[in-house]
């Protein structure tokens, strides 16, 4: 089938090479605005798009691989300006990481689009390697699914359906939130008289829990943008976690029984966590 | 020198083997209650005592090697019954990663004290690397202070000086604070309905943010309980920064301009850290 790409990155790069190597794809064309990722597709056979109307026409999957505010842009596009590129039987995905309102502005402007999230926070494995989210449309089209899953099959993954609330809350949890725990460590230090002194001793532990605020800003603000309340909620939960755990320090006078029992189980959790996801951190996805 | 260790783990199996390579140590000595440390040591010149007393006897340099609360345990041990195994000339010092507890407690026992921090959270670069902390005695020692430096400097580490308020404060900020926050989104995530769901999908982000919550138990328990309130005081700072971004984030109406300028904040004190420390993350000591 002939896939087009509407931004071409790191994981649209990925996506396309992937397609291509498996055979799926007879035609692969990419448009992006800087044209960057296109030219550079050239060698896995990615054909680079004058613009996004030359990319998408005739095309069977538009591919939006994108972060998630430029989906939205895309989606109004594919709507608007592109609407006579697109062809009557296309389907069209995306590779952002939050759903439920790209999903729900697909749906408002009568798109054929089935939500997908590669889970690029596997990275570390491969995009290849990772287990993509779907998110059906509604009413039911099982052509359109069958589509993307194929694509994300090329790509080495077992896709999962999900509804959009439910990725976006799970995601929240597992990524959104800890991304804004992170954040939420970098700004309390910079308040603190003695910050120099404590910077100099940073080390490994420090690192690890700060390294996702070092991310990309654009990819922050577009997640955050579109799942707020989802993510505010998880926020609750660790903070009210923090609070049990300040009223338990706060005196100095902690029993180190209590003190063993809760950090015990708290090991366990993350733990637990771990093993749930294969033999630790960072190995890729979790055998299931 | 003769240095004696309490305790042999892993920092003290490293500072055992620094000194003896450095030819700072022409004998060690070493009893754990269990004892594998000590036996383990013998490739590395360590001669395994039968006895605590028996270790310490004759020593320059007695090394607490062991958990906070191990250590203001020895502490009681040699102003009590192994008073009589002290040498007058004697030089104490610890590898605990708090310090006003454990100073004040030696301090009361009128015992001469050097606390010592070998900043083991470096240990993927080896101990050897670390830059330690000591906290000097008061009334000043500088003889001891110079003893416990060579030590130090025979496992290649240049360490600095700091008063034990300051030390606690310090590492409560980087370390010990990340530590409970690690811990407070393990169990956050326990009483989420639909946690099975997100674990599945819990990638690198996740595992990087709980890692310091599954380590080792009884070394939080012992931080925890010597340096309780400058860790609240580091937590309430985060959760105050954690109540800004969920006011930022529930109502979903986040202009992403405003999200742009918050987020580009924190990742650049995130990065100035990893900047201030050396290249980024787990890559050794900074230069200074």
């Amino acid at each position: 089938m002939h896939i087009a790409f509407l931004g071409l990155g790191q994981i649209g790069g990925s996506v396309a090479r992937a397609a291509s190597a498996a055979g799926l794809a007879t035609r692969i064309s990419a448009w992006s605005p800087g044209g960057k990722g296109p030219r550079a597709g050239a060698a896995d056979g990615v054909m680079a798009a004058a613009s996004a109307a030359e990319a998408i026409r005739g095309a069977d999957l538009i591919v939006l691989a994108a972060p998630p505010l430029a989906c939205l842009d895309l989606l109004d596009e594919l709507a608007g300006p592109l609407a006579a590129a697109v062809g009557a039987d296309s389907v069209i995905t995306d590779v952002a990481s939050t759903k439920t309102v790209i999903v729900e502005r697909a749906r408002s402007h009568g798109l054929r689009f089935v939500g997908g999230h590669p889970m690029a926070g596997r990275e570390a494995a491969g995009y290849e390697a990772a287990d993509p989210e779907l998110v059906p449309p509604e009413p039911a089209d099982p052509a359109a699914v069958d589509r993307v899953a194929a694509l994300a099959e090329a790509c080495g993954a077992r896709p999962i359906q999900l509804t959009a609330d439910v990725h976006d809350a799970a995601v929240a949890a597992i990524s959104h939130m800890p991304l804004v725990v992170s954040m939420a460590l970098a700004e309390s230090m910079a308040a603190e008289p003695d910050w120099e002194t404590a910077r100099a001793l940073a080390a490994g532990g420090w690192a690890g829990m700060t390294r996702l605020a070092g991310g990309d800003t654009t990819m922050g603000v577009g997640i955050l943008a579109t799942n707020g309340p989802a993510t505010a909620a998880r926020l609750r939960a660790v903070r009210d976690a923090i609070d049990g755990w300040i009223q338990l320090l706060a005196l100095g006078e902690s029993d180190p029984a209590l003190l063993e029992v809760r950090i015990r189980q708290a090991r366990d959790l993350a733990l637990g966590a771990a093993a749930s996801r294969g033999a630790g951190a960072d190995d890729g996805p979790a055998p299931r």
